[in-house]
């Protein structure tokens, strides 16, 4: 250990700009205080997460909202740079109801896939800390548009216009903090040069030995519909923090927050002395198939999806199968498991913002609820498990009593799957042999009165109406699964998410018998587990640098937001040794 | 951070019986200094690589060979308590030429997975420090029994014995505890419970998070004739230190080392407190199908294979889009670039030992050789390509010139492909449009005359006969390429990795732009390059903790042995968090 640990010099070290250079020194701190943050898995959130003007100033938001209005219905020039085919394509409409009109430049496929190859190898040559400084500041380039991207994301996703603000910007920006930081941390493991000294007789044997980081190849990112950036940045970050070119596929009716974040991406490294090029955007409209051409396309080495299972399982058999690594989230069956309850209006109420949160589409919000037939004890005496989803009705209902209070929980329903359960909830109910405890609720929405929101509604079903609860109903749809007890809540609760997946799980109980076997049962199913949410943590959210998002250990998600397994395998080293 | 640094006590606390704690204590110094060493790509060897009785006494040897010898020709009852189905396999017969006449209970493979997943749940709860100090345990007692382990490698793969000995033995187990070590390392990195406090109006919010590491589900191993312990090692413990159970599978023709490797691992396990079915061995005879059943066995979760590429395209196209996590170490085309030599003599002579041990059989042994047709400097002048291959020439008749000698450096050839280019040698060439520079010698073993034991030859291609040269030509086979130019050399080098793979580059220049060069070339290709080597390090040789065995990058292998991204999708977290 004595010698080896002198750092001699490598023979190939990082080829910095000068620019990126200055980033490096900028961000060093910030860096430096996320690495502490991941390691001890505590709060960490360099973004704002209030659209108080407070915090950013008076004329942040008309700002914001004069930059997004003044971008509908016009092409989006700066993506012109890339290399294009000439046509232009995008047709977004909002969940409120407009159209955008906004048009982006089509990507001539092959032409950047050339560019992205070529302009990795500066990229390569730069080194771990070079371009986690220079991602760090397309972060904060980003940062500094929140009301923008608030109103691009709220008018393509449906959120409410809080959430977009945050989910589509701080938190999303946090998650992308904390991918640039896993893929800085897993890269620091390897020196740059370390001499090695083996004991032979006589002298010693002495090698130079360099460890030099290279990329796997172009990342391909394939964007969803309802989190165009949270579900997008930690793919696209990870990616380009190990030294790998990023093509943006965004979901062809959320095209417009990842146009700005490529945008963004371009000017940062260009100005950082680096080829746009590894950033890019691959717009197209509804029923093209260029995720799958993109998928395929040789150059792509890597692949993050989130999305319907369809696609993601093509994914995870053909394009896994062509040698490509694949990062997917699909969706699952989201679970609480009711046992007894030490406040029972707390409870209900925090699950009923958990229901309500933009009408349950988010791929964490629960819709499962398995409750016991009888006995759910409570401070009030004994409830049945009709009585609790009698209680929890209520609790939905009261909190989305104001439609005007209740849209900005709500949002919009996003497509027209969702809304045809929604509108047709009876019939929803009949079909899987449930009844309807609370029927979904038509809110009027103040200012946009084409969006469709409804509240969720909730149907009780019995526990051996399996075909009915082990499919995702996406949006305002819970079911009550009434079981024999709480030891078979936990089983089914197991045997479905195994078998379908899940990315969260919660459980309410005053038995610490019971949470322990909740927590045998979630381990068993490879779930995050919440215990007795009372309060103004919900479920369906989770902390970047503390909570993961996913396990990847069930049908859900092969891959967790962001662990070292999420980055490490997107980059390889190669060593050279000699004599010294 | 302050508050969140104390590190509260997890609500699922590690269940360590009292047999493994106590070697927790006892290998807490070795996984220790394992780290560290890992951490500074130090030199670092626990097991010493001497057979000499100076360092094991003067029993050892002969009582190894005793050990082996009484276990020729018996049935291998130790593994009776495995699942079996009555059955016993095995035909192994050494590339030295006896039958080894060993047979071995056929695995029950339905009852051998119900096994494995019922044991892996007290494994997981173990938690990752018990199962690190019993994997070392394992190592440690595997290590105890070198000379038996020496001569079973010896008397399947054919490697001389010396090659066996350390191959087999102390520089497998050090890769072994490699693994382990980098497995620890990174469930290390998540902590087992933290209090998260974030900041809120009044009081904060605070939360206990827990962080439970669950293993993906079983591991198969599948081994290679050549390599049986050394390549099924990473795997195996890698595996088993990150919480899955393990099944090693291993080639008809290497059993019984990986026979004594499960042997040892399932009374270690036992003796800890474990379920021995951790660790299964599932042998069969030549022209069976259990690897691939096993591979699509729904258990399996986790496949390490090294072997032909046949069989690795396979599980990586077939196999992993079933959903198996698929590392392979498959072929490729190992490459020597000379340029211009400071000492040629020491330059042919470090080549002569690479092309001569054991035969070219490993799959790190050089096979191309690419030579400018003139210029190549020499202090006694310069040479043409044909030159500087019969220079090479004579260095390998020079080595291998006494067969008693050149058997232990040569080795036994493991299988008739092998045979037959050797002893055609000639008609290859004729068939690759090449010239024969130096043919391979028939060597008599004194002690083994069915051995068939052949000296390298050498064939002078043109750089235009890509298709003689693309392919891997396993054993004593040499290629000298003649290119127009070192840069002509370093061009083909690049594509041919590229397309066809390598483990290992070489590059001999007293030029320091060519090595730049080379070092440019090498990280386009994604393959480790040494450099001049002139003394007692050789291209087809890495050292544990330093170096990288291969990288994942080129078409030869797609991990390494043994970084982050090697182990650290085999495990999972799933965190419970409630208030505090």
């Amino acid at each position: 250990m004595t010698e080896t640990t002198v750092q001699p010099s490598s023979t190939t070290p990082p080829q910095v700009p000068a620019a990126a250079q200055a980033l490096v020194e900028k961000h060093r701190e910030a860096l430096s205080e996320a690495t502490a943050a991941l390691e001890a898995r505590s709060f960490h959130s360099r973004y704002p997460e209030s659209p108080s003007p407070k915090v950013h100033g008076e004329d942040a938001a008309p700002t914001g909202l004069k930059a997004h209005q003044e971008t509908l219905g016009t092409t989006f020039e700066s993506l012109s740079s890339q290399p294009t085919t000439g046509a232009w394509v995008g047709a977004e409409r909002s969940p409120y109801g407009p159209e955008l009109g906004v048009t982006y430049p089509q990507l001539d496929v092959a032409a950047a896939m050339q560019a992205a190859t070529a302009a990795q190898k500066a990229w390569r040559d730069a080194g771990a800390e070079a371009r986690a400084a220079v991602c760090v500041e397309v972060i904060d380039r980003i940062a500094a548009r929140p009301f923008e991207m608030a109103h691009a994301v709220m008018h393509t996703s449906g959120q409410p216009f809080v959430m977009a603000f945050q989910a589509g910007g701080p938190h999303a920006l946090d998650r992308a903090l904390e991918a640039v930081t896993v893929a800085l941390a897993e890269q620091r493991k390897v020196p740059e040069s370390v001499v090695w000294e083996k004991p032979a007789k006589g002298e010693p044997i002495r090698m130079q030995k360099d460890y030099r980081v290279i990329g796997r190849g172009v990342g391909l990112v394939i964007g969803c519909n309802t989190f165009p950036t949270w579900n997008a940045y930690p793919g696209i970050f990870a990616s380009l923090a190990t030294g790998n070119a990023v093509v943006v596929k965004p979901h062809p009716m959320a095209i417009l927050p990842l146009a700005i974040t490529v945008e963004v991406a371009r000017e940062v490294l260009a100005e950082a002395g680096f080829d746009p090029a590894l950033v890019q955007l691959a717009p197209e409209e509804q029923g093209g198939t260029l995720a799958k051409d993109l998928a395929l396309d040789p150059a792509v080495r890597i692949i993050d999806y989130t999305g319907g299972p369809g696609f993601g399982h093509w994914l995870e058999t053909e394009a896994a199968s062509a040698g490509k690594l694949v990062y997917t989230e699909k969706a699952g069956i989201n679970t609480v498991v009711v046992d007894s309850f030490s406040d029972l209006r707390a409870a209900t109420g925090n699950l009923a913002f958990s229901f309500s949160l933009y009408s349950g589409q988010m791929c964490t919000a629960p819709q499962n609820v398995y409750a016991k037939a009888t006995g759910i004890a409570t401070p009030d005496g004994e409830l049945t498990a009709e009585e609790f989803a009698t209680s929890l009705g209520k609790a939905i209902t009261a909190f989305n009593k104001e439609d005007a209070k209740a849209v900005e929980i709500l949002g919009a329903t996003v497509n027209d799957d969702v809304r045809a359960r929604a509108n047709d909830f009876a019939g929803l109910a009949d079909r899987l042999g449930g009844e309807v405890v609370l029927a979904p609720r038509e809110v009027e929405h103040p200012t946009f009165p084409d969006a469709v929101v409804r509240t969720p509604g909730i149907i009780l079903l019995d526990a051996d109406k399996q075909d009915a609860y082990t499919q995702e109903c996406f949006g305002p749809v819970v079911f009550v699964i009434r079981t024999e007890s709480t030891e078979q809540s936990l089983q089914i609760a197991r045997d479905t998410i195994q078998e379908h997946g899940a990315m969260t799980m919660a459980v309410y109980s005053t038995d610490e018998g019971v949470l322990a076997d909740s927590r045998e049962a979630a381990a068993d199913a490879g779930v995050a587990l919440s215990e007795n949410l009372m309060g103004q943590i919900f479920v369906n959210q989770t902390a970047a640098f503390s909570d993961f998002h996913g396990t990847g250990a069930n049908p859900a998600a092969n891959a967790a937001y962001a662990d070292a397994a999420f980055v490490s395998n997107r980059f390889r080293v190669v060593t050279t040794r000699r004599h010294v």
